[in-house]
Parts: C-alpha cells; structure tokens; sequence
C-alpha cells in the first residue's frame, strides 16, 4: 500500500508557509513518486473531520504557485485540541491510512504535535515544522515568516522617518508582538546611527512607564526635531498591565461583566496618541496600527525566507520517515543549519529577545541586537538623505 | 546674468516626489547648462527664508539617486501664505534672481502659486506640479504619487484577504482621504469576483450609516465566511458628522473647551472595533489604521508613477520658461498627456470619485470604477486561490 503523509497549518500565517507545503510534497515526490500527499483545511481541525485536498494530485507548476502566494492556503485553526479532540485526530489519521503528520505553526503547534505523539504508537511520525512572524521558538536562530513580516516593518519605518525629515512629529507604529519584541526591534535594523529613525523601540521584554516615554521623546524631539517609534502592541507595565490600560484615562475605561477591561487592537493607538496629546502639548503626532499588515504582505516577500521556508518543508518530509520531532533553523558557521530536536524542547515555549539585544536605556538596539536583525535582512536601500 | 530656477514641495509627500524635482533639474541642465536650480527647503518658507539647496551642483547620478528616494526630500509645509506672506516669498524669489517658481504639490499648493502669480509681474512664471496620493486634483486623470499608494493599498488588501480566507472574520482597513475616496476604492482593484476581498468599500462621497455597515457585514459573512473591508478616515452620515462621532458611545466622548469632539487617526478603527463587537457578536474582527505607510511606502514604489512624476518635472521646468500654469496629467487616445491648465482651473477645487464610479447600495465599485483602477495599477500578482 502506497505511503500517506498528512500536512496541515495552524496559527497565524505568514508570507511564505505555503512553501513549507511545496517543498514537502515535492521532496516526497522526488523519494516516492507513488506516495499520497494530503493537505488539511483548517489544521487539526480537517484532520478529525477528514477534510482534506490531494496534494500528490497537483503539478508541480501548481504546486510552486501554491508556495508563492501568502498566508495558509490550507486554511488555519486556533483550535488546542484537548484529550478527547487529540483521540479525534489520531482516528482521523488513521482512517486516512496516514503514517506522517507534518503541522506548520508555532509553539502552541508543537505542544499539540507533543500531545499527539505521546498519545499515538510509534509507527505514526509527527513532525512539527516551524513557522512565525513573532520569531518566537526556542531552538531556532529565526523561524520561518519572520524574515518577510520584518522586511515589510524596515520598509516601513525607513519610508516613515523620511515622511517625517520632510515634516517633523512625532509618529508611532504599534506592531504585533504580544510577548516578544523581535519584530518591533526589527524596525531599527536599517538605522545607519542616531540621527536615523526609529529613535526609540519598546517591546514586551522591558517594563514600561508613561513617564519615560514623554521623557524620551522629549529628549529625542531636542536633538532631532522629529521621533519615530516603534512599539509593540504587547508592551506592558512593570506590574503587568498592558499599557493601553494604563494609558487610558480611567473614565474612558469601558469593562464587561467580570469588571475587565475591553482593550482592542486599535486601542493603544488612541491612548498613546491621546497621551502624547497631553503631555506634549502643540507637537504634532501620529500613532498607525501596522496589524496585519506586516504579516503576509506581498509586496515585501523575502526571497532568503521563502527559500528557507521550501527547506524546512523538505526536511520535515524527510524526517517524518524516520520519527518524530520538531525541525529548527539553528544558526552555525555563518549558515542555516536544519536539526531535529524533540518535541518537548520547543513546545509551549516562547523565545524572548536575548537580554543583550537591548542597550540599559530600554529603548535601543545593542551593536549585538542590530547586527543579528542587519545578517537576517537585505541591505539597506540606497536611499538619499534628504536636504533636511 | 544665468537664469535661476526655484523649486519646492508642499503638502503631504508621495513616494515620488523627488522625481519631478529631478525631472526638472536634468530637463533645465540639457536646455541651459548655465542655469541656476535651487530647492527651497520647506516649501514658501524655505523661499520666504532664503533657505536654499543649490541643485543644479548636483551630478546626474545624485539627482538620480534623490529621484529614487520616497518623500519629500527638500522637506515641506503646511503654510497657506496670507498676503503679507506672499510678499515675503515674492522678495525670496527676487533676492534669489528667480524667474521660475515650480511648486510641486495639491490643492492648496495650486492655491498658493495663484495668489503669487497675481501679486507678481509678469516676467516671473509660476508653475504648479501636481502630487498626491488623494487623486483629488481637477483637470488631471490621476496626480502623480496616487498610483504608488494605490499599489500599497491594492497589496494590503489581497494579502489580507488571503489571510482571513485561512481564518474567517471581519477586516476593516482604515485609508486616508478626507474628502475623496479615490485611495480607498483602489483596495478593490484586483478583485476577480463577489468572492474576492475587499467585500464592501466605504468612502466620502457616499452617506454612511452605522445600520448599513451592520446589514452589509451580515450578508457578506452569509454568503462568503468573512468579510473585508475598505474604508475611508473620511467617511460621514448624511448629516456631515465623521463617522468616528457617531460611532462611539456619547460616554465616552472627549471634548475639548470649545465643546468640539477630539477626534484622532485611530479613533474611527477603535469606534469600528467597538461597534462590530456590539453589533455582531462572537464574530472575530479586526481594524487597522494604514495611516503613513501607503504613502512613501519603500516596497511598493509604481514605476510607471515614477516615471511619470519625472516627466510631470521636465515638463514643468520647460513650461515656466514661458509662462505660469499648473501641470496637468490627463488621458487621451489611450496615454497619459502632459498639458498646462490656468493655475484658477485647479487652485483650491477637490476632485471627487465619478458617480458612476460607485454602484447604487453605495459600497462596491462599477465595472467603470474597477476599469479606471486596473488602468493605473499593474496586473493582479498570480497567486493561487486558497483550498479553503
């Protein structure tokens, strides 16, 4: 009986998870031109209920055409499975007849990949191939997605600070990242020196107060007539407040039935823009909410990403006939190297930004930090700097 | 004596900007080699100031260079010179030598060359440049600048529709334009189908309802799982209220001493955010402000708008040898045609998206409006459809 393998996607997506699935079905195809390359929709979810699309079927032309467009063409899930959803799935793939089950996602991804595997017999492989903006998994250097989600955010505040040389303010683009700051500190990876924006960067990693910010942006407003920040949509307080809470005055506060406070997407944006209202009275300020964006934009595709990307598909495939684990893109003599390491050791985990990548004042790159964000991204564009 | 051109930027940037200063740089250095070329710093207040870069000491390569920079790279304003004013930058332009004043920017900047062409004699020519990413200038097809952000825009929309294909839900992405919706409807430029994201696209010229959005967002989720949507800061009810007004509960309007509502840029995106939660609940939804970023946006940069705000500054250059007017990019025979309109023809006048551009429930584009958009946008990226 020909071999099956199962692959599916959770979690957000990125700009290049498709190639995670494209190099996978055509590293099998290369292996074992008769094997049966199922895709799930929705992650775990289509594997329970059977819903699947044959990969094995497509050409290889289509296939590529999958891997070039962004965001999970698979469909994607939330869904942790408990005891009885993971007893769903093993049925699931073994009604398939499946012997490999490749998952595409993040930490919660591989703490469901560890579950299973504990769960099922040896002769079932679960290998969980790693994919995040948040650039967020233990054991890896960076993960896939992150590198094309941070070129959109370099893009962006290298663009801004030029609007706002021409037009000084000060401006503040919150970006996702609730627990680790690697994409917000990315907007700083282009900076040549300290007349560049962004001029201050906040991320989850360091407590925060209102204070110093109007303290910092005062300072930065002295030496360069304008401040650009980047800021992440997880900076929190020293007591673990999000800083929109704390932000928003306290008759503005909008709460549900269990008294906690309603905060949206968009709502550090208004605080934040209300406060600098407040403290800095007549200076013209700007806060945009990147969301989304960032995350599977098509205009800022990294071509390193999507070629690592491709790779770890293969080397998923590859592994998953051997047994089980989790792939990660380690970093050693200059290059990306491909381990399989164990499911526990990543799973449920959440990588922070070394200590050593933000200089003491909480709100700048060290050398360290800047040269790791400088070796995963393209040089910076040859841009003119303005007469201003 | 030589001849001494001045040249300067107002208003808001777009990411080409700068090539219509080159353009007419390298347009004058070919007719006259002798010719002075300044770039005023900050617009009428670099003229007014006597603030100038001297341009025409620059080799081709360096204009080049600033021509391939986003954003306004000899800085800009925002002053609308009163007649006091005026006299000053008349008085620039006189201690300078000028007999060429190009201002390269919108209404108001056509606005202000008109008032200085009647206060001045006629051997000092007066010509306006058109740019904007609003598309908001009478006598032109599209402004120079409109095309660029458009791309960001038309980029974020796909992306994003292929992103809640993998997980349904509600977007809403907020574009700028206060009183033309031209930048927002381009969000709808590449859709194939009634499948296809953005679902609804809300703008200026039509009256808004909050019902409405409730009504359009539920038959969109019925008929499609998730729903997109395009909407402009500038969206108001019938009554001329912004929509952010009506949108957040009068509890927690924040008013300033005069009783006027404080409105900023994140405000509409947390209303919306609020209403869709009251008005469709358990649906997951999210708003992001674009805000900055289609503007001068590094990876998104048109090359036929390139191109042509180049042309646009020959152009210029060439017609204040003879006279004052303002640039005009129309459409005839299938191309754009540079002509030079009278300054009053578009001092101070929006242009507004064609009623035959909207179709009559008011939130999608006709086959008219999608033709104009598709024109000045390359071709739709071939990506593949989502399995899901």
């Amino acid at each position: 009986m020909n071999k099956v393998y199962v692959i599916a996607q959770g979690g957000g997506p990125t700009a290049v998870i498709n190639q995670t699935v494209t190099g996978a079905v055509l590293a099998t195809r290369e292996h074992d031109p008769d094997a049966r390359f199922l895709g799930a929709r929705h992650g775990v979810r289509g594997v329970a209920g059977g819903d699947y699309v044959t990969l094995s079927d497509l050409s290889e032309a289509d296939l590529m055409r999958f891997a070039n467009t962004p965001n999970s063409g698979l469909g994607s899930t939330r869904d942790k499975p408990d005891e009885d959803y993971c007893q769903r799935v093993l049925a699931g793939l073994d009604q398939a007849g499946a012997s490999s089950f490749i998952y595409i996602g993040g930490n919660d991804t591989s703490g469901t990949m560890a579950i299973l595997d504990d769960a099922a017999g040896d002769e079932m492989h679960f290998v969980h191939a790693p994919k995040t903006i948040d650039n967020d998994l233990v054991e890896n250097d960076h993960t896939p997605g992150f590198m094309s989600a941070a070129l959109f955010v370099a893009n962006a505040f290298l663009s801004v600070d030029l609007d706002f040389r021409a037009m000084p303010g000060v401006y503040v683009g919150i970006v996702m990242g609730r627990h680790a700051g690697f994409l917000t500190a990315a907007a700083a990876a282009w900076r040549r020196d300290e007349s560049d924006g962004p001029h201050l960067i906040y991320v989850p990693e360091v407590p925060f107060t209102e204070g110093q910010l109007v303290n910092d942006i005062r300072g930065v407003l002295d030496r360069h007539g304008r401040c650009i920040i980047a800021m992440s949509e997880g900076v929190q307080t020293a007591d673990h407040r999000p800083l929109a809470e704390t932000l928003i005055p306290a008759h503005l506060h909008e709460r549900d039935a269990h008294g906690n406070l309603q905060l949206s997407g968009g709502d550090l944006g208004q605080a934040l823009g209300l406060a600098i209202k407040d403290d800095l009275p007549g200076v013209r300020a700007r806060v945009d909410t990147f969301g989304y964006l960032p995350r599977g934009f098509l205009g800022t595709v990294s071509e390193i990403d999507g070629a690592e990307s491709f790779a770890v598909g293969r080397f998923a495939a590859e592994a998953s006939r051997q047994g089980s684990g989790s792939v990660a893109q380690q970093y050693e003599n200059g290059e990306t190297a491909l381990k399989l390491v164990p499911l526990g050791a990543v799973a449920n985990k959440t990588k922070r930004m070394p200590d050593d990548f933000m200089r003491p004042d909480g709100c700048h790159l060290t050398d360290t930090g800047l040269a790791y964000f400088r070796r995963l991204l393209p040089p910076r564009p040859d841009t003119w700097t303005p007469f201003v």
